[in-house]
């Protein structure tokens, strides 16, 4: 059995897990889509009711009935690399490449199109709140009166993209970021906005969930209330981030947002307030783990790497006997 | 309770569908996901554990938890009709729209994600295959040898592309066509190719799947065998369609794709051979019906009104309580 991890070639964390899955004998073999008609190459026979594919990559032919799992990383555009790429030929490749990954049987982390729906911003919303995390008062709208009326209920408020685009695709990444007492929200009329209130957060916690596994860390705010402090992502990393214990709500919610939501990964981020809840903020389902691991020596690497070993054709996430009637 | 639709303005097929929606009093609200920010918009709330959110089109106001369905037409790209449109703020308005219906409880025809994934054509041909439609013996490639190799087991063969794009989307439109004897591979390198045994064919076949009811149109080839007659899309039409009777080995093998597919509406295209076997050549999870209804006088259009209608959050397909293993 093999395991295909799909990224391009400068992920460095993907090497994070490479290396556990080299200590454990276990093979592996790494595609980037990108690569597909020059250096990657497949083939897929459906004959008398059964089907005969597959992959090659960096010198290797992996039998599709082979594969254990596939990890979806940070895969480049299909055929984005060839001779002559076009969007006929990244169109063709890609139905070609994740067609067939869809009907090999692998186990998926995470399922192309669970990944897909998992990354909609209102969607995750109505899912926690279904899972019974807590989750900040918040207005979605092209509405401008419905954003006053909102601000007059919570005057306290940021104000963060629908989409949830993350750093890593720096051509959308808009941070969080406070709105003024009186703000003008005629501009709302132009394009949908994400009205939240400010939660006055002692710490940022970042979850990361692989499987069943849940490894929380914990970055205490220097000065609570700060409101200069508001977007985690790019503030001055000052405090480290701390390995923490996930408050049982916590736990049961985020194994069936999981559950529901079809992942076997996700990166939850939760504000804590001054009481010590965690309020649910996004659930980013490729978010990255190296700067935790790194300053937690959590072993999320090692925990990716278990996960995708592992036999089995199992359901991302067991559900959990109780709360299974929350989602 | 209300049925929205998803669609463009230009968009005929769906008036055919509105007609029996009106017919019946049932209200309907079309709303052009292009429209956003002009004439359409949105507005969502998430506060303490609950979600009330509405769309506006068509000088309505439609709270999303009255929607009884979502009927995706032929929707346009998000805020495309904005007065300054970009990538930016068609992603923010898709990720609104879309992920607020995902979480309003209304059934869909089709669910996004589910639609996305049946437009994977070796994902198809491997769930025909499992759930017992005969599938011509089918080979996708990027090897030259391999093409070669399977040329010379199935020496008549047609070609088609891998993506299935159909002719409503003109710049990716290629016809199926025959692959001449002793035809050069080599540029089978430069991209995936789907190479399919031909089924020399008595008629085509349109079966047209909504929910549980299945209506089938057959269009007889008036020279079997005429090596011309490959792609009924693109050939001259001298026959009409007309309905026809569904095996059951068809209709099981049907409703059961239907079922793991999560699909409610699907038009199957099959080739009927000598023998009478209709053997599997795609299913298209979003293809006109307006051309059947009209030659065979079929209740398609109501059909559709009719599943938008009806109550229930139930699956959007019956499981056949036979054949239930076979996929």
């Amino acid at each position: 059995m093999t395991v295909l991890i799909l990224t391009c070639e400068e992920d460095v964390t993907a090497d994070m897990v490479v290396v556990h899955l080299n200590a454990s004998g276990m093979p592996v073999v790494r595609l980037d889509p990108a690569d597909l008609t020059v250096s990657a190459g497949l083939s897929g026979e459906f004959a008398h009711g059964s089907f005969r594919g597959h992959l090659a990559a960096g010198g290797r032919l992996v039998n599709l009935a082979a594969l254990r799992s596939v990890w979806v990383r940070r895969p480049g555009g299909a055929a984005s690399g060839a001779v002559h790429p076009s969007p006929w030929l990244a169109e063709e490749s890609s139905q070609a490449l994740y067609g067939m990954l869809r009907g090999s049987g692998a186990r998926w982390m995470n399922d192309p199109d669970a990944a897909h729906r998992a990354r909609h911003k209102p969607w995750q919303l109505r899912l926690a709140q279904r899972c019974g995390l807590p989750v900040p008062p918040t207005l979605i709208t092209t509405f401008p009166g419905a954003a006053r009326e909102f601000a007059g209920r919570y005057p306290d408020l940021v104000v963060k993209p629908v989409s949830g685009a993350h750093p890593q695709d720096p051509p959308r990444a808009v941070p969080t970021s406070r709105v003024p007492p009186g703000a003008d929200f005629s501009a709302v009329a132009h394009g949908p906005t994400l009205l939240q209130r400010r939660v006055v957060k002692r710490a940022d916690i970042r979850l990361t969930a692989v499987g069943k596994r849940l490894l929380a860390a914990r970055k205490a705010v220097l000065s609570p209330g700060d409101p200069e402090e508001v977007d985690v992502r790019f503030a001055a990393s000052r405090e480290p981030w701390r390995r923490t214990a996930v408050p049982r709500y916590v736990a049961d919610g985020v194994r069936a947002y999981l559950r529901e939501a079809r992942l076997a990964y996700g990166a939850f981020d939760f504000a804590e307030d001054g009481e010590g809840t965690w309020w649910f903020l996004e659930c980013n389902q490729s978010g990255q783990f190296g700067f935790v691991e790194v300053d937690t020596g959590q072993p999320i690497a090692r925990s990716i790497a278990e996960w995708l070993s592992r036999p089995g054709a199992e359901q991302p996430v067991a559900a959990p006997r109780t709360r299974t009637t929350a989602c």
